[in-house]
């Protein structure tokens, strides 16, 4: 095992560190974001930042970078408050990479990243082939003083999938699914089978579920 | 497909919602937390859902729910402003669940669940076994006003990791040090083999690293 201080981090190369301090955390959650302009355009765009907020209310997060091509998909959510989340499949995931491009405003990632949308009953567009998908609705948003981030807080308003993939306890069988991991700004991963225990009490050995 | 709407989520039982809602997002990054109380009584508690924040400075949050077995933890890192993240691998996946279990304040899970603890150079407790570890510093915590969950954001101090994983442009291959991905409350799993992209450009194709 190698120590790295902070001080070695900041004799990296900047992408090369970017690379490296974003694959620490652990496997993130992808989603493609769909949202639509004021003027109906199209935008879809990914991101790796997904986190889980909270149950009841249904909340989700995503880490917002300013100044980067998910800009356009930021002023769509703050305009029409709707977004959808698609999961990442294998069999699109070079398309899925391929949106992260900073495409121009006017340009659908859909057309340009060869992605079929369709569209929520609400008129939001989302990846047709994505076998799990969201609507959400935005609640707030909260700037990070660190560095400008800005937490991004939605509320599920709808979901779609198949529901011979929920476990009896709740829990989505997302690597079924065909749900891709997330390794820092570069890489994709299958995940295999999900191995369940029981709620965790201090006087007893956790149960395989 | 089925469509879940919002009401049908509320119709749901507790538990049962709380696994399905927590599966949506996509995998989850597992950290045990290690910190240590002003007694020097150390803690470590199961987190999923650790956060890149930003590579420059090297920032990482998670979501800290009041209320909960965590709550020790996050009493400690107000406390002390120092703590530690090690991964979850698979040869202690069944301990690292059983440390989310209501353990008493005077108990240390390192020594309640059977993993052993190794110490940072300032005295920070982390898990022995594990194969990427951080130290963190406090930064700040931001309440969020829709559920008074907190994001707790830490500055990365210092980072124990085996060199041999890093490709060469700067991603640490997680899925090769053994780090689990987790799904929702209850699961958690290996992963494959990463597929790494270059840079995405709008008017080139995306090439395999």
């Amino acid at each position: 095992m190698r120590l790295f201080h902070k001080n070695d981090l900041l004799k990296l190369e900047s992408r090369y560190r970017a690379n490296f301090i974003n694959s620490l955390c652990g496997f993130k959650a992808l989603q493609l974001v769909g949202t639509k302009s004021s003027e109906g355009q199209p935008n879809l765009s990914l991101i790796n930042s997904a986190i889980h907020l909270g149950a009841n209310p249904p909340l989700m997060g995503y880490i917002q970078r300013p100044h980067t091509v998910e800009k356009h998909t930021f002023e769509n959510i703050l305009t029409t408050k709707i977004y959808t989340f698609s999961n990442v499949l294998n069999e699109y995931k070079v398309e899925a990479h391929q949106t992260s491009a900073k495409y121009p405003r006017e340009v659908s990632e859909f057309e340009a990243c060869g992605l079929e949308m369709a569209m929520t009953e609400s008129g939001m567009p989302y990846v047709k082939a994505a076998s799990l998908v969201m609507e959400l609705e935005l609640k707030s948003h909260y700037e990070i003083k660190e560095n400008g981030t800005i937490l991004v807080v939605g509320e599920i308003q709808n979901i779609l999938l198949d529901d011979k993939f929920i476990f009896d306890d709740g829990t989505v069988n997302i690597s079924a699914l065909g749900s891709l991991a997330g390794v820092g700004l570069t890489g994709y991963a299958k995940v295999d089978e999900i191995v369940r225990y029981g709620y965790a009490k201090p006087n007893e050995k956790v149960k395989k579920l």
